[in-house]
């Protein structure tokens, strides 16, 4: 008789690991490059990809909103005709800090993914558990507002270091704050050396260009992977 | 035979109160009494926190940080010359993104409880799992900035609700937002009707008197349960 050796997945990140890889082979075999993009509470996510949907050309956007509770995010985004699905967290005690790859995984035959091209996945604001989830993005990117002070590269490094970019929002607020940018990107290198970083207003719309650039050339390696 | 009856804490939340109990009667036999200030990253805690130790007058403070990593807080606070005790969170993968009660009870011996009437534990910035963690607290009290939005209270409800003070931080950036504050407060009293506010800016020091003496009444609230 054959016998085949199954390893038991005995931890939570290495089952979420197995999860994800699912999710991205789902996402992989419709063409969509999917962006898992994270911030702490009210850096500027929603406010971004609202500029973002208009912006974008040629690229077909669709949301996967994550959040403790509500549909605040969800409605601001399917007010600009886009396919959007909501995920809350709160079913648990207070609800989960983060998405994981099990819950996407739950949200993917919600997706419309034949008729996009680009998915990008709000996460729940929080700059610790959701650095630690992998859910099958192709990309990770977060958004730091410069309310939140020079000093958060250094006490959350995990998150700073996970991102391939780092969009730093409301700079519309520069001249109104003691916020030494020099000594904020001295810290971003600290942590994560020559990561690449835009400066952004999402709500004057100043710098946003680059940022569409890079969320317009996501889909392409979807369809690489998917052709290797 | 005599045999006495356990029941066998079964969940992590029922093994964090028996501890936060421990935690608390610890703080009661010293007098001390004890705060978790709470918020998303960047919001300004430490800042009001130095503003208070300034403004406190006849009533022994000391701070207990929780961070993921580093000590930029604590050496802020130790500037102030009060008792200061750094707790990281790091030695899980990515670090934990709440305190819970048995981290706190590893930092009680290094607490200098006899030095102090009030101790201000300041968790790590995150707006959803330090809610669900008693630590072993009299009071809990959470800061919240302006440039967070209106939608924060509607997004993580039991953060707002668990708190029986809510500071509004940074009001001096007022003029410069679209924030409406009339939506907040509405907001707030949609999932925590009632509950005390109050405007301020930690920056500025506009509106942190009521504040500073909310503290320190906190010491005499340990010294009834002691009694008791």
């Amino acid at each position: 008789m054959h016998r085949t050796k199954i390893r038991v997945a005995e931890d939570a990140l290495d089952a979420n690991a197995t999860i994800a890889r699912a999710n991205r082979d789902d996402f992989d075999r419709h063409g969509v490059g999917v962006v898992n993009l994270m911030s702490a509470p009210g850096a500027g996510k929603t406010t971004l990809l609202e500029r973002s949907i208009e912006a974008l050309e040629g690229v077909r956007i669709g949301v996967l909103e994550g959040d403790v509770q509500g549909t605040i995010d969800a409605d601001r985004i399917a007010g600009h005709h886009i396919p959007v699905t909501q995920l809350n967290t709160d079913p648990g005690f207070g609800g989960e800090c983060h998405l994981d790859a099990n819950m996407v995984r739950s949200a993917v035959p919600a997706l419309a993914l034949d008729d996009i091209d680009l998915l990008v996945i709000e996460n729940v604001g929080n700059l610790v558990c959701p650095a630690e989830f992998r859910v099958g993005e192709d990309a990770r990117a977060m958004v730091t507002s410069i309310t939140e002070g020079e000093d958060k590269p250094l006490k959350y490094p995990l998150m700073f270091r996970t991102c391939e970019l780092v969009v730093v929002n409301k700079i519309d607020l520069l001249p109104h704050l003691d916020f030494d940018l020099d000594r904020f990107l001295a810290n971003l290198d600290a942590v994560n050396p020559g990561v690449r970083r835009l400066l952004v207003s999402a709500k004057t719309g100043e710098g946003i260009e680059p940022w569409v650039e890079w969320l317009a050339a996501i889909p392409a390696r979807a369809a690489v992977t998917t052709a290797a």
